[in-house]
């Protein structure tokens, strides 16, 4: 028994529902979870299903005819096999409370996917790459050599060849060239509630503000610094007992689950993207 | 145009959604809505789908053929028009904050359906009842007489005609024979995180057993005290310097919004029961 | 048995903690509750103490010999008789959920304060003003004659003489005389998660920029919009389905809840301002 | 300069603060940080004080000096110092998340404490023990040998000389002598929101009653299963289409980071109990 999981956002249509369950019926697939959504200020509609489906041939058959439906109703589509496992790439610096975390659940078998590394500016991780015997490379990032730098961690990046990449506190900007080719494949954990702090610092600026709750993001990385795609957000209660660097400390607990999260979302391919924003179907 | 809402439980069986579906599209309606929910352990499926459709007698035709489809899959079906808006009736006793936040609710047409009465075992509550302009009932409960007044109180009960009965913290023990009359229908909130401190005073309770966060209810009566199917809960936080009766106080504000979530969802066919639980399609 | 509360705001200094308990016991005074914290960055101590004491007389004594401590150790003090009820003055427009709830908390005596009257652009207030009897005045705001209408408001505004001027959804920009006249005692609910969103319509730009929670802030007005300091904040969950309409009808529960809060922290001098921060004693 | 935590109860008295707090000016101490609370129903009082002082020789001094305040008062009272970081023994089952997360703040230098160890009645630990470079002791616990396996497991618990044990999810019943010879210093992570699902299959139970949100509780052992003293507990939200197996996953995220935070205010000395609750002074 294998598992499918369709993905389609269109203009909306009426009958479309029908029409396509009715396709995966035809196409002996069973229909274990569904999920619609109809955007009505850009009247697109959205859906993710998961097929189950026993012949193993089903998929290429399946994809192939569905093609045809796909284009009578301009669907962007995708169909993934859960059995493909997705490959992760992780990019870190020095902290590593987020990187620990994942590479743990990884460990353990909780991640949808396959961490096949971690790329950092600095070595301070490759003793904990090392022990979960995952590759580390690390691609110093110097001031002085920047676009070189940037250049040869491009490569590295690509010789990973990872279908999502996961920036666990990089800190450092992503080119544009590398933003545009991954489009929708790199997801970020911001240390602020966004839009609130975006940039450096949220944690100095929100105890600055006074706010009351700290907050983490996971977003997917567009060419705009911290203005991507929402994926998952979280926040927690702090006071002003609490100071920047307390809250630093207390806000690694929110990063590391919603960075988790987020990601967790994007393997199981529960995300689709409209314009800025997406939606999850959860 | 019309909105209507059709809810469906039944054995899980192949091709179910493109059945529907496609039924659905077949009698001129537009699917604006859907939510589907298999229960893996009790192999049952659960579907909420909101329908539109423009000809105004499309409710009758497609009841009377959609019978035929209930039949062959074995349905427990109904189908709501959005119009008929439900009739609620509020049972109160002396605490006033879940009662006037709901009337406020109605009155700023915030809920989807119209409360039509308030009937209370005490007076406190008609002054708030009478300036928004809501029939007021008091059906007193002596220890003496109280087969009596539970006779009295159904029977006003019944006299309203409800589609739906809310307990804003009545106090009361329902009768059985009115749990069964109004199965599925009577919503309560309980001043608890359930399962913890069924019964009385649970705040009391939460202090004593030093609890870190308290919570509320709201739930389905059933003739077991407390163990009906819950449809939604919430908890905020306390510490060891809130007393039970500030403990008390600080619940009123997730009592009365756990309630009016609660009803809200049951008002727009969101919520399913399944032996002793709920699905909620939100 | 009389209760006052102590607020102390002044720079760091050795044995301060000694010397004020020191002065309370010996001026017949009961220490019931006590709460300090030390801005590390500001070198800048805050105490909060709640005193109980038996011999009417306390307090003036107690004021006129504390000015002496106050003064060598550069104090920023009040001291405030539990027993001395604030004159709460509501400001509203159209929206009546934090009216009609703040209300409620008033007539059942949740309030610590006395909520004197309502003051509104619109007339829309009135009638649930007078259901609690609480004195309503209404002074329109039109872009025409903006200046004179709003020295008219400031006039009514003195005219309720009040302790505490709560702006529940008032939705017109506060003149920067009042502001100054009032400072620290001007409550404003926004709603939004501060300083996501400032200014105006925060729901329609959270649902455009795709945020998976949206908040409310309770703040203390200043001359800077929405910039002032930050009370009280909460969030709640929303999602891709959840419109901009939505989002502003789920978003009115923490809007009234957390207006309510910072209202009553407020109401119980449990807050203490340091630049543009607050110090809240819970 | 060092810091000494004063942890006092006693019954309430007139002028305690001011006597406390005169003792420590008097002995060179600066007060960085004090919490009080009054039982007023238990008429005890709690104080925790953050004593800064610059003569190394203060502890002595000062514990001799104040023991005769401590008998005038009749406290129950410790004062301990910063530097003298707790010994934290971890038991621990087959479940690892616990156990990583807190190895993984351990090696960051976030715990007011060091790990020493890790005691399990299974190998699969030793693993990442020996990456973090932890003691690790394997003592089974077999049916036919409970008693000899229970003792030779408390003689190696002693052998570590722990002030702070942690169950992270060691899934056996902790023997009564063990619990009274380290009464209020066994802490232990239970998988559901205390006082629900007491036992065994805390997940299982949740999900058969249908509730909407699933809870962890940190709480100190003592001889009533799961009926100690509680010291932080948190939720998450599910619904209906979460199955036991998938609340247990998620479960997984707030049971590591509640028993993180318990632990923490455990070793920074900021937990007092009362009866079978806490004082927790964050």
């Amino acid at each position: 028994m294998n598992t499918y999981r369709l993905l389609i956002s269109c203009p909306d249509a009426h009958g479309l529902v029908a029409k396509v369950s009715q396709f995966i019926f035809e196409h002996n697939g069973n229909i274990k979870e569904a999920h619609h959504h109809l955007d009505a200020q850009n009247k697109r509609f959205f859906m993710r299903i998961e097929i189950e489906s026993n012949p193993t041939h089903l998929l290429d058959d399946f994809k192939q005819a569905f093609t045809q439906l796909a284009k009578q109703y301009q669907m962007n589509w995708q169909m993934n096999d859960a059995n493909q496992r997705k490959r992760i790439l992780i990019m870190g610096s020095k902290s590593s409370h987020c990187v620990a975390d994942l590479l743990h659940r990884g460990h353990e078998n909780e991640l949808e996917g396959n961490i096949i590394g971690i790329l950092s500016n600095h070595n301070k991780l490759s003793k904990i790459a090392s022990w979960y015997e995952v590759d580390f490379k690390q691609v110093a990032i110097e001031k002085a050599t920047k676009t070189a730098d940037m250049a040869k961690m491009m490569n590295t990046v690509d010789s990973f060849n990872p279908d999502v990449i996961v920036l666990a506190r990089y800190m450092q900007i992503i080119p544009k060239s590398m933003c545009e080719k991954y489009q929708g494949k790199i997801i970020n954990i911001h240390h602020s509630f966004l839009p609130s702090f975006v940039g450096a610092n949220p944690y100095q600026r929100a105890a600055d503000r006074g706010v009351k709750l700290i907050g983490a993001t996971c977003h997917y990385i567009t060419n705009e610094l911290d203005e991507g795609p929402i994926i998952e957000q979280d926040v927690l209660r702090v006071d002003h007992s609490d100071s920047a660097a307390e809250m630093q400390k207390m806000g690694q607990d929110i990063e590391k689950i919603t960075l988790a999260k987020g990601l967790q979302y994007h393997l199981e391919d529960r995300v689709l993207t409209c314009n800025n924003k997406t939606v999850v179907f959860r």
